[in-house]
């Protein structure tokens, strides 16, 4: 995928992952870039985190982000924060930038394992001399045990660009999910406003996502912009959240052995706030995704689901549809259990709640829960 | 077990179950008896829980508990509604009480299918005709895909007792784990210090287990007292607490699909809330679980998991223990991986948590991630 006006990127082989695949990445602009951050809400947070929400906090402009695979460089206490600074000294001196703090960087892997500064510094050279127009190398250096690399573009206004890059859930060396969204566009706006759209579209995006409940130390969902194309935010915004939408949803069908993506779709909430963590809760109950893993059109536990997540309903005017066919409303309604559950056998299943509370929307996505995901996550031992 | 003074107790077989087994079982004092109550925090309540908090609200006194399993009598609409007054006026009546107010109710079972009111109202008599001193037939009754019953008692003030029932996590049709805990005691208290006690107790007992993160729309954790003798408020909280945490940890071994008990003990929180959150954080994450499961001395996950539970805690500080082995002081620490991987294949796992952020204690319990999990909960459809 080729990346907006402004941007060059590339990914390389460092050997920080024992597997010898992909695993240093680099995207570069041609002119200080326009950003916005949005970081993982766990307090435990790696050095990555610290130092970019601190970059964020100074408002000064970046020109670079430097991400590596393989190792979360997280919870190695002083050590772990002085490579973290060597990593971007190291970038911005094989960029030709003059300062580290013009440099992001990202980490994802195992935590609490030192990252392997030697390799980083002899790979880092080779990165950046293998920049180009193109996003496909950087997208698939990111991954840890995701199957497939996960990008997505859009345009608006007659040819200013929003592409995007994520990676999901799984690790080289299981050890916990890191999410990255790496937002790039070319459309000019004013920074401020854009962080402030972008906080609402993460919001309605990656954090209404959810694989197994746990919140990576190392998540971070990232846009930059090379600034060439006049635009308005709100047409921006529009593209930013499909952008992250479509790759919100890459991350969860391709959750640690997921076979089948779950939509929540959430209305008649008070308001966006209730109609959001609706759907969350729906999205995340362990329950719910056994249920849909099994094709059982279950709404009990959709129902239970909605109940734990505190939002204002009336159990007796709340409604549940599955794959179309409406299971529930303020009562059991009669329906053919078999065929629903038939409809529930492909890649895609569509819960819809109807919360009769108030005329507020939200959606959330997830992915069924199977054998296959404990045994990702317990058949490894250190 | 031999009920305290005062209390009679049955199980029998009414139908309601079908495999036959027995599902339905009265508690029955000889005189009103002290009571406080905890009911789940899911929004979503089933009519025997709704209800019982209303008579919780009118302190009127009661005088028996219906208890029936394989039917959770929720989300049925007002037929739900008046099938639980039903339960409760006919229990009332099978036991010559005069009132149906003074009996509570409790379901669990599936959810959103009519209790067969039939089979109620035949079992109820025969119920009242079996009651006797002896709790065993009652704990049997309640159980659903429980693998054992659940009994714990204790003792004080030369001869004044505590002795409880529970029910965990496990459906006979699966559907969600509903939560009960009964105590009994003889001993006299005021009833306001009595329901204030009771809700700590609470608190850092079965609200500190997790088996799935789902709450039921049913739970229920009652203790009755036939006042029969004088008691010290704080003996008898210590004994409740005893019996409680006895009978939550019983809960938490027995989890579906479980294999190993999972300790958490968390100190140095700046307050019991702090503390209490992040024990129940780590005991709940699924890649702590899914670690345990696979005897991984995962310590990144676990820190991860103190993280995300949002309390105050100074990362470089934290320290954490498994099986009596310090694995992160701060800063990662070495130790012997296979060795404390080795300690961890029992079925009782201890993970310790220093905060180092105060003076405050707290335990949460949980069970490992198993594929057995997932087949319980997926591979049957309605």
């Amino acid at each position: 995928m080729k990346l907006p006006m402004g941007f060059r990127a590339s990914g390389v082989r460092a050997g920080i992952k024992p597997s010898g695949k992909p695993d240093l990445g680099l995207v570069v602009g041609d002119r200080p870039l326009l950003w916005a951050l949005t970081t993982t809400r766990n307090l435990v947070r790696a050095p990555c985190v610290t130092r970019n929400r601190a970059r964020a906090a100074s408002e000064a402009p970046v020109r670079a982000l430097a991400v590596n695979a393989g190792n979360a460089n997280c919870a190695n206490g002083d050590e772990g924060i002085w490579d973290n600074e060597d990593f971007a000294a190291t970038a911005a001196r094989a960029l030709g930038l003059g300062r580290p703090q013009e440099v992001l960087t990202a980490s994802t892997g195992v935590i609490g394992r030192r990252l392997p500064m030697e390799r980083v510094r002899a790979g880092l050279p080779v990165a950046a001399a293998e920049l180009s127009d193109d996003l496909d190398a950087f997208a698939e250096a990111i991954l840890t045990t995701d199957l497939v690399t996960k990008t997505a573009e859009t345009e608006f206004g007659g040819g200013t660009r929003v592409v995007g890059v994520a990676k999901g859930s799984g690790m080289i060396h299981p050890n916990m999910a890191t999410m990255f969204a790496f937002l790039f566009t070319d459309a000019l706006v004013d920074q401020a406003a854009l962080r402030e759209a972008w906080a609402g579209i993460v919001r309605r995006t990656f954090n209404q996502i959810t694989v197994d409940g746990d919140t990576s130390t190392n998540d971070m969902a990232l846009v930059l912009s090379s600034g060439r194309r006049a635009a308005s935010l709100d047409d921006l915004a529009d593209a930013l959240e499909r952008v992250a939408g479509e790759l919100a949803r890459s991350i969860a069908r391709d959750g640690e052995g997921a076979t089948t993506l779950i939509t929540v779709e959430v209305r008649g909430g008070r308001d966006e706030a209730d109609a959001l963590a609706a759907a969350r809760s729906v999205a995340g109950s362990s329950l719910v995704k056994a249920a849909v893993h099994g094709r059982d059109p279950n709404w009990g536990r959709i129902l239970s689901a909605v109940g734990q997540a505190g939002v204002v309903a009336d159990l007796s005017a709340i409604a549940i549809g599955l794959q179309g066919t409406t299971v529930y409303r303020g009562a059991p309604v009669a329906f053919d259990a078999e065929a629903v559950s038939q409809a529930m056998r492909g890649p895609d299943v569509v819960i819809e709640v109807d919360l009769a509370a108030g005329g507020a929307e939200g959606r959330a996505w997830g992915c069924d829960l199977t054998a296959e995901y404990v045994k990702i996550n317990a058949l490894y031992t250190t």
